[in-house]
């Protein structure tokens, strides 16, 4: 179930040094790594581990081989960027044993008369495809699925069990929802009169690009009435919630727990750490970082690393520091009458 | 598939200014609106942009109309409150459209021979419906829900799909509950015993008032012994999550992510900003508002609006600021040796 | 429907002072109980309250009981742990009126020819078993349910309704799964080239040992190339995120939302409050306490508890606050600046 050295890099590339014909059973980290592994040296630190280890084979940068090449007994494929190299060496060993769903729609599956299924096309148990659905070439829709009514399904992308994908909204090719996510419900849209909320109907749609993974549990909301638009190549963890009428620009990445309010304008090439909050209606401008656990209050404008969390500590010393932070300010009064008593004594003295 | 001026007016009132039989399509945004739309004006400070809006009518208050009506080419609808007549307006253009689930039991749904169904209501596409459960009259159980035993859905209750509402819990009339929501699950209830946690039985029920919105994958818990209430009018955004026991007063509002945990008492006409969080057991009064991201730790028993987040920073002046915050109880220290040093000198001077 | 005080202690032990013939129907609060209930008193702090309950009996701790034997009417269980007894008999009252699941395979369920489920066990209505799943004896898979191939659920353990349960992951004995979590998604791995994520597989499992509770809408990822581990006894509270390749000790609880990024470390004991967040790659060990709404950057590895975040103020307070957090590197400056005149003005003068 391996692959020979050779195949392996006439489909990704990379220069082999060492036998084409070696049989290479999987992938694997370079301390985990058996005699049958491929294993990789993305870390320059790592030198000295990756001489030590097991691995068959090694895939490696020219700057590391040079240092290693010696010193290291198996074959070595060098490759402008180990890392990346490994990731798509382990999407094709992970090929070799997958099991793709089979094309067509499962018995107990509930597809409207309307709906368009490609032939190619996987529909899990239980799942239901409403009106005027269009799920395209090989794409997947897992056991339990929901589809609503016109919505569209692009080219090989996969929905595993249990993702709600509500109507009229679109994802494009080779996207991933993961189980439990909610495409398309209603934004959080309310008038207000005299207390009492009265809703706003949410008409817009969800717009997704290409190559979009969405976590678990995710939440996407459907625009007001323009759409809510996630760009080709976003990336975004298990739940997080992206309010209504946002735009998300290409290649962005969010980790688990992010929170992005309505109508927030978020550029491309972003990175957002685990339960970062974005407030509405704000403008990130393109490779903004924002750090974990951090509150985007206002837009950011320039490209650069941004962080805001309170620092942990022991509890005794947190009620310490916090008592303080509650009353900064007449700390700071107390300062500016040190600074008046000093000038005025200088004065007076001179 | 629009609708006249004359019949929004007869419907939703307002004074109208232009001709009765003007026909609007739809409504939209000062900035989007085309020539057969409605546009409103809410905001003052847009005046300028809806003098330059293609909109064929316009939604505007006595006050605003009083600037723009000499200027502005096309209809007037003077109401009280132009952001709530928008909303009305909307809802209305909505029902012209709408597609309403039609009465009757999906043939894949599973609804127990004792469950008491309305006639008028809808359950979808393999729901299961439990034993005893009743459903409303116009109520509209969506695709894969699923309502345990003895549960109650008030008339006009609408779940999207895939909501899982469990046994004994109620919801009034009128109520919207998002996809992927959780109703009535265990609250997060043990006992200690040298480490080990022993579970509490959560026995209460989750108790849900008329015009109750619950967003996309928020989680209520039921009560231990006694209930989870939600009262009248309250509006739950998505993937929050309310603890055991919790109380909270009619009108509520809550945005994405907020988390509430067990037994916090809240009152009516509340607003929490996204990810705020409440600890338990506190009481927080009528009128209180929360801002984003703030963690309400101490009972609040003054309306009035409350916030407390980390600023963001870039990360190279957060981390500087960060590192003082940690010391804040040596820089107040450094304070008081220098008001000491001053004091003494000043004493000794004179 | 309740029990004989005899029984009661017969099952669950203690020493009884009163009737061992008398009846109770149910357990209550101090302040709710009927007379016909049976409450307990865990807190000293209640024992003018426990006097005045209608209670037929009390749970009592030994210490408290020679403080209320002589002015409490009823009887009487003197136990070590009044709140461990009182969750032992609960679930005990529970057990009485408790509906279990029948054995079986409910007819619109759709279970793989290869999969072996236990003939004790239970499969609700729409659930989904896959090829070579394992259900165990007394398991319960709650209606709609995803069990994926080949994985395993341990004896006794319930799913609710709406569970996501993905191939090869494994839970052990007497656990449950409440309604909406998703378990064994794929981690959030990738390795960017030139701004686009290449997606790394995702192929190890997620193995969770026995008795623990896993809570609504909770996600647990699957590991990268090794297994995430949950431990025995955890109970993880609802909306939790768990990254990719966690390590999760024995008796460690986390409260609704918190957020673990991948690789995380985290020992037994622990307890995490709502919102808590744990950065990747970091260790905690045995025994530490980190306070709701917590941000854990590095490291712990001294048992204790920990606290960060920023306290709340009314909203005029924490713009001041906030403003001079931005700022705290200016106000050390003139700190130092003040030291250093005085020094210089002291040195001036001797």
């Amino acid at each position: 179930m391996g692959t020979r050295l050779g195949a392996l890099v006439e489909r990704l590339g990379g220069q082999l040094v060492g036998d084409a014909n070696l049989e290479v059973s999987g992938i694997a980290p370079l301390a985990d790594a058996g005699v049958s592994h491929i294993s990789f040296l993305s870390n320059s630190k790592l030198r000295a581990e990756a001489l030590q280890s097991k691995a068959a084979a090694l895939i490696v940068s020219a700057a590391d081989d040079a240092f290693i090449a010696a010193g290291y007994h198996g074959a070595r494929i060098v490759v402008p960027n180990p890392y990346v190299y490994f990731a798509r060496a382990a999407q094709y060993f992970e090929s070799l044993t997958a099991i793709v769903p089979p094309a067509g729609v499962h018995a107990s599956a509930v597809v409207a008369d309307s709906a368009q299924v490609a032939a190619s096309a996987h529909i899990g148990a239980r799942a239901v495809i409403e009106d005027g659905a269009v799920i395209g070439e090989h794409a997947v829709i897992g056991a339990g699925c929901y589809v609503g009514r016109e919505a569209v399904v692009g080219e090989g992308t996969q929905f595993f069990a249990n993702v709600t994908f509500h109507a009229r909204c679109q994802i494009g090719k080779r996207g991933i929802i993961h189980s439990g996510a909610v495409i398309g419900t209603d934004g959080f849209g309310f008038a207000n009169e005299g207390g009492v909320y009265i809703k706003i109907p949410q008409t817009g749609r969800v717009m997704i690009g290409d190559d979009v993974d969405i976590g678990a549990n995710t939440t996407i909301d459907r625009g007001a009435l323009a759409d809510t638009i996630i760009e080709d190549g976003v990336k975004l963890d298990n739940q997080i919630q992206i309010g209504h009428n946002c735009h998300i620009g290409a290649h962005t990445a969010m980790a688990g727990c992010v929170g992005v309010a309505g109508s927030a304008k978020i550029g491309k090439y972003c990175t957002f750490g685990g339960a970062a909050m974005v407030l509405g209606h704000l403008t990130i401008v393109d490779k903004v970082h924002v750090g974990s656990g951090s509150m985007v209050s206002r837009s950011i404008l320039e490209p650069g690393q941004y962080t805001g969390f309170y620092p942990l500590a022991k509890n005794a010393d947190w009620e310490k520091s916090a008592a303080i932070v509650r009353n900064l300010s007449a700390m700071r009064d107390k300062i500016r009458a040190l600074e008046k008593t000093i000038k005025t004594r200088t004065e007076n003295e001179s």
